[in-house]
């Protein structure tokens, strides 16, 4: 529209909200830009950039570093950079069989990650929120003791969330229905106006994996999530494609056998009930299916440790998960063509026992594997990708509109 | 960027495509605008919208219908709308088992649509385009006998086409593998500068319903294409998703039984093994499953005569697909959660007799249709739909961009 109408008349603050959105979004892109670079890349006036880098920096969000071009000639030569003690993400992440939550900083570091194993399936989901709402005090009483101001609150739920209202509709592996998350956490802790953001575990972990995992080149891939469930987060150049009203990603209630087993959420033959992780342990022999399945992590271990030693009975497990993942996976390949899967969760720990099988899947499944196989990778993040995406998610939101955080640490 | 950078220079050849495409996009909104009103709605000066309409007035983009407001004073009272004798998109099918070319205009009626059943697995591909070539330059001439200007061609093909190159990769059920039709197309039929767009035939066939079809509030669903193979084409928020390289909507080969009979991809237990053409009419008695199935039609038209008729078989067989059709299809609503699924190509038909087993299998396994069941919802372009969208793709280029067609048309 550049081109051709005459811009409307804007107020002071919009522009400002605007220029502000600009000027961090080119530190973003380039770490360590000086303002006059800031100024070059934006358009914007030296002297404008000069202000608006000067609130940013009050705020918290920018920090001035590296020496000064010359001494007694301004900071034209400081270079910018998101400043790591500005608003930290506070992420909680309510697992089924735990609860984690993590404070991470603008430059996507992790401090302060706790995680707590625990059913929670096994309690009211009243308990599992006064839960919820100890692990976030503790979390901002960590935020305090490091000095650092809390930006927002970003919850995972292993759960379909309805994108316009933030309501968590059904967690099947929680048995949870139509609980308001988002309002259940502001009214127990007193949040204010402080953000509060809700989503789905495995698009958070996808998120993760695509703002601070180790594959920097990622912009297009599903990301698998290996739980007690089975999630996916589908990114298709560099965004989240969560779906009409935000319930997509649900493959671990794809079919892969029409008369396969029971599963939590009423139908039969879901994935989740073929490769998750409950499906994996038993198969392997390292559960026995009716005890409690506690603490996860020392069962993930010891399957590990099997499947090391070539224990074949764990061998066949992983072997089978890995096939009926590759029957899911590639439904959902042929439907959407992303040419990368990432494995995240517990199978990122499994991922070299389970490729084979899967990518077998894989390659006679996907029509588009005859000339562009589809590669498998791992993911990073291990388990912690979800609260980390959950995190991120709230910094993210400041990153890309600062003004609002802004306006709520300045004064006027 | 309008609230902060300057504009950048650009050239009057620049600014006239940016403005025409303007101009004519608000009169796609409001047919019947003025000039005026297109000033009032685009922000250009009124001397400006005026020598642009003229413009496409005179390459036969627009037309002024409606009395003059008064006489002498111009045409400001004139209404504006597409116009019928302008640009025609050339629209042609390569289905399996049939070939069909028709000529779309701007105000999306069809005409000279021809189809020519006619088994393409028998031929080889030069033989083929060799008909192909035939049936473009038949409806070449359809649209000289209308003294009406082709604006470009569109090609539908069975198979999956890479969005970069237009190259078809594979076409399963014609046994095609990396023909570059586009190029094909072009040099056997001397084609000039003339746009030729090469897409797959389900994509086209969600397109046309989108553009023309008699659901006009649909902006959310997953078409679903019964032929010879089972095509899907996603529609998000009125926008074709055809995933990373173009090669998404393959859900003929979701797998819906992974000890299913051997399809022609490679796999086993793919969807249009399971619920195809062919597998319904010889589930239902209909074809014996050897002799030729020509014409295609005709088989079909008996379906329905039995179903009417309530035979035992005939409803089994179609109830099965069905169910088939339900398992395939929840794995990628699970996936990507859209609303509705549109029934099109020979379902289109069958619909009343599929619903049923299809509604069930959606509920049970769709974990949002626990809220809000999944709407299906019949195509109404019927099994024209494919080469309707590959002549309304062209179109619709014209539409969003009009400068370069209206550069050949008028001199200087």
């Amino acid at each position: 529209m550049a081109l051709v109408n005459q811009p409307r008349p804007a107020g002071q603050h919009t522009v400002r909200r605007h220029n502000s959105a600009l000027v961090l979004g080119a530190v973003v892109e380039s770490p360590g830009m000086s303002r006059a670079g800031v100024a070059a890349r934006t358009g914007l006036a030296k002297a404008t950039v000069s202000s608006l880098v000067d609130r940013l920096v009050a705020a918290g969000l920018l920090a001035e570093t590296g020496p000064q071009a010359r001494s007694g000639r301004g900071r034209r030569g400081t270079g910018l950079s998101l400043s790591p003690s500005g608003p930290h993400g506070l992420g909680v992440e309510i697992g089924v069989d735990y609860l984690a939550t993590c404070l991470v900083d603008l430059t996507g570091e992790v401090h302060a990650l706790r995680i707590r194993p625990g059913d929670n399936r096994a309690a009211s989901v009243a308990r599992v929120l006064a839960r919820v709402t100890r692990a976030v005090r503790t979390a901002f009483a960590d935020a305090q003791r490091r000095g650092v101001p809390v930006g927002g609150v970003g919850v995972a739920v292993p759960g379909l969330v309805e994108a316009a209202t933030g309501l968590l509709r059904v967690a099947p592996n929680l048995g949870w229905r139509d609980v308001d998350v988002r309002a259940e956490v502001r009214r127990r802790l007193g949040l204010g106006d402080l953000p509060v953001l809700v989503g789905n575990e495995a698009d958070f972990a996808a998120l993760a994996e695509l703002w601070c995992g180790g594959h920097p080149d990622l912009r297009d891939f599903l990301h698998v999530s290996g739980e007690i469930g089975i999630g996916a987060g589908l990114v298709v150049d560099g965004t989240l494609f969560r779906g009409v009203r935000g319930f997509g990603g649900e493959i671990g209630h794809v079919c892969v056998d029409p008369v396969g087993p029971e599963c939590a959420c009423g139908a039969r033959g879901c994935l989740e009930r073929l490769a998750g992780q409950e499906w994996i342990l038993r198969a392997a022999g390292v559960w026995d299916g009716v005890g409690p399945l506690r603490p996860p992590a020392a069962l993930l271990d010891e399957l590990v440790d099997r499947l090391t030693a070539e224990d074949g009975r764990a061998l066949r497990a992983v072997r089978g998960a890995g096939r009926s993942l590759g029957i899911g996976v590639s439904a959902v390949l042929n439907a959407v063509d992303v040419p990368t899967v990432v494995l995240g969760g517990s199978y990122a720990r499994l991922e070299r026992w389970l490729r084979p099988s899967l990518q077998n899947e894989l390659d006679r499944r996907v029509v588009s594997a005859a000339w562009s196989r589809v590669e498998v990778l791992g993911a990073t993040l291990g388990t912690e990708a979800a609260v980390r995406g959950a995190a991120g998610a709230v910094l993210h939101e400041i990153i890309i509109d600062p003004d609002p955080y802004v306006s709520t640490v300045l004064p006027g």
